[in-house]
């Protein structure tokens, strides 16, 4: 099967979501584009919205006031199959407040280097 | 780049993906495990809870009394790139339920066949 965490890719992959996260404290929503994937195949499962293809997502984060709330990430897991597509997955947790959240994408290289092709981002239920 | 939806690769992701659902809905618990990757990177953010390995999800699926809730299926993307790997996403309802759900998964091909790597469930937030 696909050789698992190759370090060269970990390490390539690790770079990119360094700078996603890093756009999306800034909202810097031409890098954020930028690593999305331009086609109609992408997907994005926010806390509030369900977005199918570039152009959807694109218009949300421009429709967005001020850019995603501040957050940290408490714990990232980035694994890599073969050189040419990884998983990223990590919890967070916005300033002042108190749920866990959960973002996780899927990222495939392309002829104009890495890209998200699917992201889901979800607060965990407070289901005790 | 890597091929997208290469018709054959997309018909034994949908197979999987069928398979999947109709364990969910039985609760077929050796199924479901059957299908998750056996291995320490394998995660699932589910709608309440968070699970690192196939260990934990393992476990938290035999501690669910009764399984997951039973759900139709509003929308379901599957896309593949090249020949080893996979996403799903769909949207979900939960019966009597009037939140939407989405679950996104990622499948990789390994000796053993198609399995998840990585899952996210989560229930749309109500932010009108």
């Amino acid at each position: 099967m696909l050789r698992i965490d190759d370090p060269a890719t970990v390490a390539e992959v690790t770079a990119m979501a360094d700078r996603y996260e890093a756009a999306l404290m800034a909202n810097d929503l031409d890098t954020l584009d930028a690593l999305f994937r331009d086609a109609p195949e992408t997907i994005r499962y926010g806390v509030g919205e369900v977005l199918y293809g570039f152009a959807e997502i694109a218009a949300f984060r421009k429709g967005r006031a001020g850019g995603s709330p501040q957050r940290r990430v408490l714990r990232r897991v980035i694994t890599t199959f073969g050189t040419d597509l990884a998983t990223v997955n990590l919890e967070f947790q916005r300033e002042g407040a108190t749920r866990i959240g959960r973002q996780s994408q899927t990222w495939v290289r392309t002829d104009e280097g890495w890209k998200i092709t699917c992201a889901h981002v979800s607060l965990m239920a407070d289901i005790s």
